[in-house]
Protein backbone atom coordinates (compact mmCIF):
# COMPACT_ATOMS: atom_id res chain seq x y z
CA UNK A 1 0.00 0.00 0.00
CA UNK A 2 1.06 3.31 -0.96
CA UNK A 3 0.52 6.67 1.51
CA UNK A 4 -2.01 7.62 -1.43
CA UNK A 5 -3.84 4.25 -1.70
CA UNK A 6 -4.29 4.62 2.43
CA UNK A 7 -5.60 7.68 2.00
CA UNK A 8 -8.18 6.29 -0.23
CA UNK A 9 -8.90 3.66 2.42
CA UNK A 10 -12.74 3.55 3.07
CA UNK A 11 -13.31 1.07 6.79
CA UNK A 12 -17.21 0.51 7.47
CA UNK A 13 -17.89 4.48 5.97
CA UNK A 14 -15.08 5.64 7.47
CA UNK A 15 -11.94 7.39 5.53
CA UNK A 16 -8.94 8.27 7.96
CA UNK A 17 -7.73 11.55 6.54
CA UNK A 18 -3.90 11.67 7.29
CA UNK A 19 -1.90 14.81 8.27
CA UNK A 20 0.01 13.78 5.58
CA UNK A 21 -2.05 15.72 2.73
CA UNK A 22 -2.85 19.04 4.71
CA UNK A 23 -2.14 22.51 3.27
CA UNK A 24 -2.13 25.29 6.09
CA UNK A 25 -5.34 23.90 8.09
CA UNK A 26 -7.17 22.02 5.66
CA UNK A 27 -6.62 18.66 4.07
CA UNK A 28 -6.29 18.64 0.11
CA UNK A 29 -9.17 19.18 -2.31
CA UNK A 30 -7.82 17.23 -4.57
CA UNK A 31 -7.14 14.03 -1.85
CA UNK A 32 -11.03 14.43 -0.94
CA UNK A 33 -11.86 14.47 -4.89
CA UNK A 34 -10.24 11.25 -5.15
CA UNK A 35 -11.19 9.54 -1.87
CA UNK A 36 -14.84 10.58 -3.53
CA UNK A 37 -14.16 9.32 -6.33
CA UNK A 38 -12.92 5.83 -5.21
CA UNK A 39 -16.01 5.67 -2.50
CA UNK A 40 -18.16 6.24 -5.86
CA UNK A 41 -16.60 3.62 -8.05
CA UNK A 42 -16.86 1.24 -4.87
CA UNK A 43 -20.75 1.19 -4.65
CA UNK A 44 -21.10 1.05 -8.43
CA UNK A 45 -18.18 -2.16 -8.63
CA UNK A 46 -20.50 -3.62 -5.65
CA UNK A 47 -23.93 -3.27 -7.99
CA UNK A 48 -21.59 -5.03 -11.18
CA UNK A 49 -21.75 -1.75 -12.70
CA UNK A 50 -19.08 0.52 -14.57
CA UNK A 51 -16.02 1.32 -12.32
CA UNK A 52 -13.74 3.94 -14.86
CA UNK A 53 -14.99 8.12 -13.61
CA UNK A 54 -15.35 9.92 -16.97
CA UNK A 55 -16.54 12.58 -15.10
CA UNK A 56 -17.20 14.58 -11.60
CA UNK A 57 -17.86 17.53 -10.20
CA UNK A 58 -17.74 18.65 -6.55
CA UNK A 59 -19.28 21.83 -4.07
CA UNK A 60 -16.71 22.40 -1.06
CA UNK A 61 -19.06 23.24 1.45
CA UNK A 62 -16.49 23.55 4.51
CA UNK A 63 -12.79 22.45 4.60
CA UNK A 64 -11.80 19.22 6.13
CA UNK A 65 -9.34 18.50 8.80
CA UNK A 66 -6.98 15.58 9.71
CA UNK A 67 -8.88 12.83 11.43
CA UNK A 68 -11.88 10.43 10.69
CA UNK A 69 -14.51 11.43 7.67
CA UNK A 70 -17.63 9.83 7.46
CA UNK A 71 -18.34 9.10 3.29
CA UNK A 72 -21.93 8.07 2.79
CA UNK A 73 -22.76 7.02 -0.86
CA UNK A 74 -25.66 6.90 -3.42
CA UNK A 75 -26.20 5.32 -6.15
CA UNK A 76 -27.97 7.42 -8.59
CA UNK A 77 -28.07 5.35 -11.96
CA UNK A 78 -26.86 2.55 -13.37
CA UNK A 79 -27.05 2.46 -17.28
CA UNK A 80 -25.88 0.36 -20.34
CA UNK A 81 -23.07 3.49 -21.16
CA UNK A 82 -22.74 5.17 -17.92
CA UNK A 83 -23.31 5.35 -14.38
CA UNK A 84 -23.84 7.81 -11.49
CA UNK A 85 -23.53 8.15 -7.70
CA UNK A 86 -22.63 10.70 -5.47
CA UNK A 87 -20.99 11.04 -2.41
CA UNK A 88 -21.15 12.86 0.70
CA UNK A 89 -18.33 13.61 2.93
CA UNK A 90 -18.90 14.58 6.60
CA UNK A 91 -16.55 15.57 9.74
CA UNK A 92 -18.58 15.92 12.91
CA UNK A 93 -21.87 15.97 11.49
CA UNK A 94 -21.52 18.64 9.11
CA UNK A 95 -21.15 18.29 5.08
CA UNK A 96 -17.90 18.90 3.93
CA UNK A 97 -18.24 18.18 0.24
CA UNK A 98 -20.83 16.69 -1.90
CA UNK A 99 -19.58 15.06 -5.11
CA UNK A 100 -21.07 13.74 -8.07
CA UNK A 101 -19.07 11.38 -10.12
CA UNK A 102 -20.34 9.77 -13.70
CA UNK A 103 -18.62 6.17 -14.53
CA UNK A 104 -18.30 4.45 -18.05
CA UNK A 105 -15.38 1.87 -19.45
CA UNK A 106 -12.62 4.26 -20.48
CA UNK A 107 -11.12 1.71 -22.58
CA UNK A 108 -14.52 2.11 -25.12
CA UNK A 109 -14.39 6.60 -24.15
CA UNK A 110 -10.48 6.78 -25.01
CA UNK A 111 -10.32 5.78 -28.56
CA UNK A 112 -10.16 6.79 -31.22
CA UNK A 113 -8.99 9.85 -30.50
CA UNK A 114 -10.04 12.16 -33.12
CA UNK A 115 -8.71 16.35 -31.72
CA UNK A 116 -6.43 16.34 -28.73
CA UNK A 117 -4.86 19.55 -27.22
CA UNK A 118 -0.81 19.12 -27.91
CA UNK A 119 0.73 19.02 -24.78
CA UNK A 120 3.21 22.17 -23.78
CA UNK A 121 6.92 22.50 -24.49
CA UNK A 122 8.82 21.86 -20.99
CA UNK A 123 12.46 21.77 -20.01
CA UNK A 124 13.30 18.78 -18.25
CA UNK A 125 12.20 17.69 -15.00
CA UNK A 126 16.06 18.31 -13.87
CA UNK A 127 15.91 21.43 -15.48
CA UNK A 128 12.71 22.81 -13.77
CA UNK A 129 11.75 24.41 -10.27
CA UNK A 130 11.04 21.75 -7.62
CA UNK A 131 7.99 22.69 -5.47
CA UNK A 132 9.25 21.93 -1.86
CA UNK A 133 8.77 22.81 1.75
CA UNK A 134 10.25 25.20 3.20
CA UNK A 135 9.69 29.23 3.51
CA UNK A 136 5.92 30.07 2.80
CA UNK A 137 5.53 26.68 1.90
CA UNK A 138 6.09 24.91 5.16
CA UNK A 139 2.44 24.10 6.24
CA UNK A 140 2.32 22.28 2.56
CA UNK A 141 2.63 18.65 3.68
CA UNK A 142 1.19 17.50 1.00
CA UNK A 143 4.34 18.51 -1.21
CA UNK A 144 6.48 15.55 0.69
CA UNK A 145 4.33 12.70 -1.12
CA UNK A 146 4.07 14.75 -4.64
CA UNK A 147 6.80 16.18 -7.04
CA UNK A 148 6.36 19.07 -9.09
CA UNK A 149 8.78 20.88 -11.67
CA UNK A 150 7.71 23.95 -12.48
CA UNK A 151 8.67 25.44 -15.78
CA UNK A 152 10.98 27.79 -15.09
CA UNK A 153 9.34 30.47 -17.74
CA UNK A 154 6.28 30.30 -15.48
CA UNK A 155 7.59 30.43 -11.65
CA UNK A 156 8.93 34.09 -11.67
CA UNK A 157 6.32 34.67 -8.56
CA UNK A 158 8.55 32.45 -7.17
CA UNK A 159 11.19 35.42 -6.41
CA UNK A 160 9.03 38.68 -6.54
CA UNK A 161 8.51 38.96 -10.29
CA UNK A 162 5.24 37.74 -11.34
CA UNK A 163 4.41 37.06 -14.78
CA UNK A 164 0.57 38.09 -14.17
CA UNK A 165 -0.26 36.00 -17.25
CA UNK A 166 -2.08 33.32 -15.60
CA UNK A 167 -0.56 30.09 -16.49
CA UNK A 168 1.36 27.18 -15.04
CA UNK A 169 3.50 24.66 -16.64
CA UNK A 170 4.73 21.75 -14.70
CA UNK A 171 5.44 18.11 -14.48
CA UNK A 172 4.27 16.06 -11.89
CA UNK A 173 4.28 12.44 -9.85
CA UNK A 174 4.04 10.83 -6.85
CA UNK A 175 7.12 10.86 -4.36
CA UNK A 176 7.22 7.05 -4.02
CA UNK A 177 7.43 5.65 -7.19
CA UNK A 178 3.62 4.75 -7.12
CA UNK A 179 2.33 5.53 -11.05
CA UNK A 180 -0.63 7.78 -11.85
CA UNK A 181 -3.87 5.92 -12.79
CA UNK A 182 -7.37 6.75 -12.50
CA UNK A 183 -8.02 7.03 -9.07
CA UNK A 184 -5.08 9.93 -8.94
CA UNK A 185 -6.20 11.59 -11.35
CA UNK A 186 -8.99 13.98 -9.40
CA UNK A 187 -5.97 14.60 -7.16
CA UNK A 188 -3.28 15.74 -9.55
CA UNK A 189 -6.34 17.80 -11.16
CA UNK A 190 -5.67 20.02 -8.38
CA UNK A 191 -2.21 19.41 -6.89
CA UNK A 192 -0.72 22.58 -8.02
CA UNK A 193 0.13 25.85 -6.81
CA UNK A 194 -3.41 28.22 -7.81
CA UNK A 195 -2.82 29.84 -11.19
CA UNK A 196 -3.18 33.33 -9.51
CA UNK A 197 0.51 32.44 -7.91
CA UNK A 198 1.66 33.94 -11.25
CA UNK A 199 -0.04 37.35 -10.34
CA UNK A 200 2.11 37.81 -7.37
CA UNK A 201 -1.63 36.43 -5.09
CA UNK A 202 0.68 34.00 -3.08
CA UNK A 203 -1.99 32.86 -0.78
CA UNK A 204 -4.60 29.88 -0.21
CA UNK A 205 -7.13 30.02 -3.43
CA UNK A 206 -10.43 28.19 -1.75
CA UNK A 207 -12.47 26.26 -4.03
CA UNK A 208 -15.79 26.78 -4.37
CA UNK A 209 -17.26 24.17 -7.17
CA UNK A 210 -14.74 21.76 -9.24
CA UNK A 211 -15.08 19.69 -12.05
CA UNK A 212 -12.96 17.37 -13.97
CA UNK A 213 -13.15 14.83 -17.04
CA UNK A 214 -10.79 11.43 -17.12
CA UNK A 215 -10.54 11.17 -20.80
CA UNK A 216 -7.79 8.46 -20.86
CA UNK A 217 -6.14 5.81 -18.19
CA UNK A 218 -2.42 7.32 -17.66
CA UNK A 219 0.36 5.33 -19.16
CA UNK A 220 3.47 5.19 -16.35
CA UNK A 221 5.70 7.65 -15.81
CA UNK A 222 5.60 11.75 -15.50
CA UNK A 223 2.52 13.80 -15.94
CA UNK A 224 2.64 16.93 -17.65
CA UNK A 225 -0.10 19.77 -16.74
CA UNK A 226 -1.06 23.26 -17.88
CA UNK A 227 -3.21 25.36 -15.42
CA UNK A 228 -4.67 28.45 -17.10
CA UNK A 229 -7.06 31.32 -15.77
CA UNK A 230 -8.49 34.00 -18.27
CA UNK A 231 -11.15 35.74 -16.18
CA UNK A 232 -10.31 37.12 -12.39
CA UNK A 233 -13.17 38.84 -11.40
CA UNK A 234 -14.19 40.21 -8.38
CA UNK A 235 -12.29 38.12 -6.23
CA UNK A 236 -13.20 34.82 -7.91
CA UNK A 237 -11.48 32.80 -11.14
CA UNK A 238 -11.87 30.12 -13.08
CA UNK A 239 -8.56 27.41 -13.30
CA UNK A 240 -8.59 24.83 -16.06
CA UNK A 241 -5.66 22.24 -15.86
CA UNK A 242 -5.16 19.78 -18.43
CA UNK A 243 -3.07 16.73 -17.54
CA UNK A 244 -0.76 15.09 -20.66
CA UNK A 245 0.76 11.56 -19.92
CA UNK A 246 4.33 9.99 -20.93
CA UNK A 247 2.88 8.71 -24.11
CA UNK A 248 1.16 12.86 -24.88
CA UNK A 249 -2.04 11.64 -24.38
CA UNK A 250 -4.34 14.18 -22.36
CA UNK A 251 -5.97 12.03 -19.73
CA UNK A 252 -7.62 14.88 -18.06
CA UNK A 253 -9.22 18.17 -17.68
CA UNK A 254 -10.99 19.94 -15.10
CA UNK A 255 -12.21 23.60 -13.80
CA UNK A 256 -12.83 25.26 -10.75
CA UNK A 257 -14.17 28.52 -9.70
CA UNK A 258 -12.23 29.37 -6.64
CA UNK A 259 -11.72 32.64 -4.45
CA UNK A 260 -8.27 34.76 -4.57
CA UNK A 261 -7.41 38.03 -2.69
CA UNK A 262 -5.57 40.09 -5.54
CA UNK A 263 -2.30 42.05 -4.64
CA UNK A 264 -3.78 46.23 -4.85
CA UNK A 265 -1.02 47.10 -7.29
CA UNK A 266 -0.49 44.38 -10.03
CA UNK A 267 2.62 43.89 -11.14
CA UNK A 268 3.15 44.80 -14.75
CA UNK A 269 3.09 41.96 -17.02
CA UNK A 270 6.75 43.55 -18.49
CA UNK A 271 8.22 43.25 -15.55
CA UNK A 272 8.90 39.16 -15.35
CA UNK A 273 10.66 39.65 -18.74
CA UNK A 274 14.06 39.76 -16.78
CA UNK A 275 12.88 37.54 -13.79
CA UNK A 276 15.71 35.12 -12.85
CA UNK A 277 15.01 31.57 -12.20
CA UNK A 278 14.61 30.27 -9.09
CA UNK A 279 16.50 27.17 -7.69
CA UNK A 280 13.63 25.76 -6.12
CA UNK A 281 9.76 27.07 -4.90
CA UNK B 1 -44.85 37.07 -17.70
CA UNK B 2 -42.91 35.68 -21.08
CA UNK B 3 -42.59 32.27 -21.69
CA UNK B 4 -39.35 31.58 -20.47
CA UNK B 5 -40.00 32.58 -17.31
CA UNK B 6 -43.21 31.04 -17.60
CA UNK B 7 -41.48 27.90 -17.86
CA UNK B 8 -39.16 28.50 -14.57
CA UNK B 9 -42.50 28.35 -12.48
CA UNK B 10 -43.04 26.13 -9.83
CA UNK B 11 -46.15 25.34 -8.37
CA UNK B 12 -46.42 23.39 -5.23
CA UNK B 13 -43.13 21.52 -6.13
CA UNK B 14 -44.11 20.46 -9.66
CA UNK B 15 -42.72 22.61 -12.92
CA UNK B 16 -44.35 22.42 -16.24
CA UNK B 17 -42.34 21.55 -18.67
CA UNK B 18 -43.89 22.89 -22.04
CA UNK B 19 -43.13 21.61 -25.60
CA UNK B 20 -41.95 24.85 -26.82
CA UNK B 21 -38.58 23.97 -25.42
CA UNK B 22 -37.94 20.72 -26.75
CA UNK B 23 -35.12 19.12 -29.19
CA UNK B 24 -36.41 16.55 -30.83
CA UNK B 25 -37.98 14.10 -28.34
CA UNK B 26 -36.04 15.86 -25.15
CA UNK B 27 -37.02 19.14 -23.35
CA UNK B 28 -33.87 21.41 -23.55
CA UNK B 29 -31.27 20.25 -20.93
CA UNK B 30 -30.71 24.14 -20.82
CA UNK B 31 -33.68 24.77 -19.86
CA UNK B 32 -33.64 22.38 -17.13
CA UNK B 33 -30.02 23.85 -15.61
CA UNK B 34 -32.48 27.62 -15.35
CA UNK B 35 -35.29 26.05 -13.69
CA UNK B 36 -33.21 24.05 -11.12
CA UNK B 37 -31.25 27.37 -10.62
CA UNK B 38 -34.53 28.95 -10.15
CA UNK B 39 -35.48 26.42 -7.67
CA UNK B 40 -32.34 26.64 -5.75
CA UNK B 41 -32.75 30.47 -5.59
CA UNK B 42 -36.17 30.62 -4.34
CA UNK B 43 -35.24 27.75 -1.53
CA UNK B 44 -32.52 29.86 -0.41
CA UNK B 45 -34.22 33.25 -0.82
CA UNK B 46 -37.09 31.73 1.72
CA UNK B 47 -34.13 30.96 4.18
CA UNK B 48 -33.21 34.38 3.84
CA UNK B 49 -29.64 33.91 2.28
CA UNK B 50 -28.49 34.37 -1.14
CA UNK B 51 -29.96 34.26 -4.28
CA UNK B 52 -27.36 35.06 -6.63
CA UNK B 53 -25.93 31.82 -8.69
CA UNK B 54 -22.50 31.94 -9.14
CA UNK B 55 -21.23 28.27 -9.81
CA UNK B 56 -23.77 24.98 -10.61
CA UNK B 57 -23.52 21.99 -11.86
CA UNK B 58 -25.91 19.52 -13.47
CA UNK B 59 -25.76 15.69 -13.99
CA UNK B 60 -27.75 14.34 -16.98
CA UNK B 61 -29.54 11.01 -15.90
CA UNK B 62 -32.35 10.75 -18.39
CA UNK B 63 -33.82 12.74 -20.64
CA UNK B 64 -36.95 14.91 -19.87
CA UNK B 65 -40.25 15.07 -21.75
CA UNK B 66 -42.87 17.82 -22.27
CA UNK B 67 -45.41 17.33 -19.05
CA UNK B 68 -45.03 17.86 -15.51
CA UNK B 69 -42.08 17.37 -13.28
CA UNK B 70 -41.41 16.87 -9.77
CA UNK B 71 -38.78 19.20 -8.33
CA UNK B 72 -37.26 18.83 -5.10
CA UNK B 73 -34.73 21.14 -3.27
CA UNK B 74 -32.68 21.06 -0.03
CA UNK B 75 -30.06 23.31 1.37
CA UNK B 76 -26.55 22.15 2.06
CA UNK B 77 -25.00 25.34 3.67
CA UNK B 78 -26.00 28.74 4.40
CA UNK B 79 -23.35 31.00 4.71
CA UNK B 80 -22.04 34.40 5.04
CA UNK B 81 -20.02 34.22 1.59
CA UNK B 82 -21.57 31.57 -0.12
CA UNK B 83 -24.54 29.35 -0.07
CA UNK B 84 -25.11 26.15 -1.59
CA UNK B 85 -28.70 23.90 -2.46
CA UNK B 86 -29.23 20.99 -4.65
CA UNK B 87 -32.04 20.58 -6.85
CA UNK B 88 -33.24 16.67 -8.41
CA UNK B 89 -35.92 17.40 -11.50
CA UNK B 90 -38.24 13.84 -11.42
CA UNK B 91 -40.77 12.43 -14.05
CA UNK B 92 -42.66 9.51 -13.14
CA UNK B 93 -40.29 8.90 -10.02
CA UNK B 94 -37.50 8.66 -12.31
CA UNK B 95 -34.57 11.08 -11.24
CA UNK B 96 -34.03 13.37 -14.69
CA UNK B 97 -30.76 14.84 -13.79
CA UNK B 98 -29.33 16.32 -10.47
CA UNK B 99 -28.23 19.81 -9.96
CA UNK B 100 -25.77 21.15 -7.82
CA UNK B 101 -25.78 25.35 -7.20
CA UNK B 102 -23.92 28.11 -4.87
CA UNK B 103 -25.03 31.48 -4.19
CA UNK B 104 -23.77 34.60 -3.80
CA UNK B 105 -23.86 38.22 -4.24
CA UNK B 106 -23.06 38.72 -7.77
CA UNK B 107 -22.72 42.58 -6.98
CA UNK B 108 -19.86 41.53 -4.80
CA UNK B 109 -18.39 39.39 -6.67
CA UNK B 110 -18.53 40.79 -10.18
CA UNK B 111 -15.96 43.47 -9.36
CA UNK B 112 -13.00 44.77 -9.93
CA UNK B 113 -12.16 42.96 -13.00
CA UNK B 114 -8.56 41.81 -12.78
CA UNK B 115 -8.40 40.15 -16.16
CA UNK B 116 -11.17 39.09 -18.68
CA UNK B 117 -11.51 37.36 -22.13
CA UNK B 118 -12.01 39.95 -25.10
CA UNK B 119 -15.02 39.32 -26.67
CA UNK B 120 -14.35 37.51 -30.42
CA UNK B 121 -15.21 39.99 -33.77
CA UNK B 122 -18.32 39.18 -34.66
CA UNK B 123 -20.03 40.77 -38.18
CA UNK B 124 -23.52 42.56 -37.64
CA UNK B 125 -26.13 40.47 -36.38
CA UNK B 126 -28.09 41.04 -39.65
CA UNK B 127 -25.19 39.63 -41.37
CA UNK B 128 -24.85 36.39 -39.15
CA UNK B 129 -26.46 33.14 -40.68
CA UNK B 130 -30.22 32.96 -38.11
CA UNK B 131 -30.75 29.79 -36.98
CA UNK B 132 -34.10 28.60 -37.86
CA UNK B 133 -36.85 25.76 -37.98
CA UNK B 134 -36.34 24.22 -41.42
CA UNK B 135 -34.99 20.91 -42.27
CA UNK B 136 -32.65 18.88 -39.96
CA UNK B 137 -33.80 21.67 -37.60
CA UNK B 138 -37.55 20.98 -37.96
CA UNK B 139 -38.09 18.96 -34.44
CA UNK B 140 -35.85 22.01 -33.17
CA UNK B 141 -39.02 23.77 -31.35
CA UNK B 142 -36.55 25.96 -29.26
CA UNK B 143 -35.58 27.70 -32.14
CA UNK B 144 -38.81 29.63 -31.89
CA UNK B 145 -37.93 31.23 -28.87
CA UNK B 146 -34.46 32.01 -29.12
CA UNK B 147 -32.78 34.02 -31.88
CA UNK B 148 -29.74 33.11 -32.83
CA UNK B 149 -27.11 34.62 -35.43
CA UNK B 150 -23.83 32.53 -35.97
CA UNK B 151 -20.70 33.65 -37.69
CA UNK B 152 -20.43 32.82 -41.41
CA UNK B 153 -17.25 32.28 -40.67
CA UNK B 154 -17.89 29.32 -38.48
CA UNK B 155 -21.29 27.60 -40.33
CA UNK B 156 -19.72 26.29 -43.05
CA UNK B 157 -21.47 23.10 -41.51
CA UNK B 158 -24.28 23.92 -42.57
CA UNK B 159 -23.56 23.57 -46.38
CA UNK B 160 -21.60 20.48 -46.18
CA UNK B 161 -18.41 22.09 -45.67
CA UNK B 162 -17.80 21.72 -41.91
CA UNK B 163 -14.67 23.81 -41.09
CA UNK B 164 -13.16 21.01 -38.30
CA UNK B 165 -11.61 23.48 -36.22
CA UNK B 166 -14.38 23.19 -33.06
CA UNK B 167 -15.20 26.52 -32.81
CA UNK B 168 -18.23 28.39 -33.07
CA UNK B 169 -19.37 32.31 -32.55
CA UNK B 170 -22.56 33.43 -32.53
CA UNK B 171 -25.06 36.31 -31.45
CA UNK B 172 -27.79 35.33 -28.74
CA UNK B 173 -30.81 36.39 -26.91
CA UNK B 174 -34.79 35.64 -26.39
CA UNK B 175 -37.18 36.46 -29.65
CA UNK B 176 -40.10 37.89 -27.79
CA UNK B 177 -37.81 40.65 -26.62
CA UNK B 178 -37.04 39.05 -22.79
CA UNK B 179 -33.48 40.56 -21.37
CA UNK B 180 -31.10 38.61 -20.68
CA UNK B 181 -30.62 38.28 -16.68
CA UNK B 182 -28.75 35.88 -14.56
CA UNK B 183 -31.44 33.31 -14.41
CA UNK B 184 -31.23 32.99 -17.81
CA UNK B 185 -27.73 32.60 -18.41
CA UNK B 186 -27.73 28.58 -17.51
CA UNK B 187 -30.07 28.39 -20.55
CA UNK B 188 -27.86 30.38 -23.25
CA UNK B 189 -24.89 28.92 -22.05
CA UNK B 190 -26.31 25.32 -23.56
CA UNK B 191 -28.35 26.94 -26.64
CA UNK B 192 -26.06 27.09 -29.52
CA UNK B 193 -25.69 23.81 -32.08
CA UNK B 194 -23.11 21.40 -30.47
CA UNK B 195 -19.52 22.24 -31.45
CA UNK B 196 -19.45 19.05 -33.01
CA UNK B 197 -21.30 20.36 -35.76
CA UNK B 198 -18.20 22.02 -36.64
CA UNK B 199 -16.71 18.49 -37.56
CA UNK B 200 -19.73 17.63 -39.90
CA UNK B 201 -21.25 15.57 -36.86
CA UNK B 202 -25.21 16.81 -37.22
CA UNK B 203 -26.23 14.44 -34.53
CA UNK B 204 -27.49 15.51 -30.74
CA UNK B 205 -24.90 15.84 -28.64
CA UNK B 206 -26.27 14.69 -25.15
CA UNK B 207 -24.86 15.81 -22.05
CA UNK B 208 -23.10 13.82 -19.51
CA UNK B 209 -22.42 16.35 -16.62
CA UNK B 210 -22.50 20.68 -17.27
CA UNK B 211 -20.70 23.35 -15.23
CA UNK B 212 -21.07 26.95 -14.99
CA UNK B 213 -20.15 29.73 -13.62
CA UNK B 214 -21.64 33.35 -13.44
CA UNK B 215 -19.64 36.01 -13.75
CA UNK B 216 -21.69 39.36 -13.81
CA UNK B 217 -24.87 40.61 -14.32
CA UNK B 218 -25.87 40.88 -18.05
CA UNK B 219 -26.75 44.48 -19.85
CA UNK B 220 -30.02 44.55 -21.65
CA UNK B 221 -29.15 43.47 -25.18
CA UNK B 222 -27.32 40.63 -27.26
CA UNK B 223 -25.27 38.46 -25.97
CA UNK B 224 -22.13 37.01 -27.68
CA UNK B 225 -20.82 33.62 -27.19
CA UNK B 226 -17.63 31.66 -28.16
CA UNK B 227 -18.06 27.42 -27.86
CA UNK B 228 -14.84 25.74 -28.45
CA UNK B 229 -13.74 21.82 -28.49
CA UNK B 230 -10.40 20.91 -28.21
CA UNK B 231 -10.45 17.46 -27.22
CA UNK B 232 -12.84 15.06 -29.04
CA UNK B 233 -12.26 11.10 -27.75
CA UNK B 234 -13.47 8.11 -28.35
CA UNK B 235 -17.02 9.71 -28.43
CA UNK B 236 -16.79 12.06 -26.12
CA UNK B 237 -15.97 15.50 -26.35
CA UNK B 238 -15.82 19.05 -23.85
CA UNK B 239 -17.14 22.05 -24.73
CA UNK B 240 -16.39 25.29 -23.53
CA UNK B 241 -18.52 28.06 -23.87
CA UNK B 242 -18.02 31.94 -22.81
CA UNK B 243 -20.89 34.74 -22.88
CA UNK B 244 -20.15 38.49 -23.29
CA UNK B 245 -22.95 41.24 -22.95
CA UNK B 246 -23.53 44.53 -24.48
CA UNK B 247 -20.94 46.04 -22.18
CA UNK B 248 -18.34 43.67 -23.38
CA UNK B 249 -17.96 41.93 -19.96
CA UNK B 250 -17.96 38.24 -19.34
CA UNK B 251 -21.08 36.95 -17.87
CA UNK B 252 -20.78 33.34 -18.01
CA UNK B 253 -18.64 30.29 -19.05
CA UNK B 254 -19.30 27.26 -18.49
CA UNK B 255 -18.16 23.31 -19.53
CA UNK B 256 -19.47 20.12 -20.38
CA UNK B 257 -18.95 16.82 -21.29
CA UNK B 258 -20.98 15.42 -23.85
CA UNK B 259 -21.10 12.13 -26.69
CA UNK B 260 -20.85 12.54 -30.15
CA UNK B 261 -21.40 10.44 -33.06
CA UNK B 262 -18.17 11.69 -35.58
CA UNK B 263 -18.60 10.80 -39.02
CA UNK B 264 -16.08 8.01 -39.97
CA UNK B 265 -14.18 10.02 -42.42
CA UNK B 266 -13.82 13.74 -41.32
CA UNK B 267 -13.44 16.02 -44.13
CA UNK B 268 -10.19 17.66 -44.42
CA UNK B 269 -9.78 21.14 -42.64
CA UNK B 270 -8.60 22.76 -45.51
CA UNK B 271 -11.88 21.96 -47.12
CA UNK B 272 -13.35 24.24 -45.27
CA UNK B 273 -11.36 27.59 -46.69
CA UNK B 274 -14.06 28.11 -50.33
CA UNK B 275 -17.28 27.59 -48.16
CA UNK B 276 -19.99 28.91 -49.36
CA UNK B 277 -21.98 31.33 -46.51
CA UNK B 278 -25.44 29.80 -45.90
CA UNK B 279 -27.89 32.51 -45.82
CA UNK B 280 -29.59 30.44 -42.76
CA UNK B 281 -28.92 26.86 -40.95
Amino acid sequence: MTEFDDVLTITDGIAELTDGWVIGEAVNGGVLMSLATHAAADALRAADSHTDAVAFSTTFLAAAQPGPATVETQILRTGRSFSTAEVTVSQDDKVRLRHTATFSDLDANSEPVHLQETPPELPDPEQCAPAARGGFAEKIRLLDRVDIRIDPATVGWAVGQPANDGEMRAWIRFKDGREPDVASLPFFLDALPPVTFTFGALGWAPTIAFSGHIRSRPAPGWLRMRITTRNVIGGLFEEDAVIWDSRDRVVAQSRQLAGVRMPSAPVPADAAASASVPESV
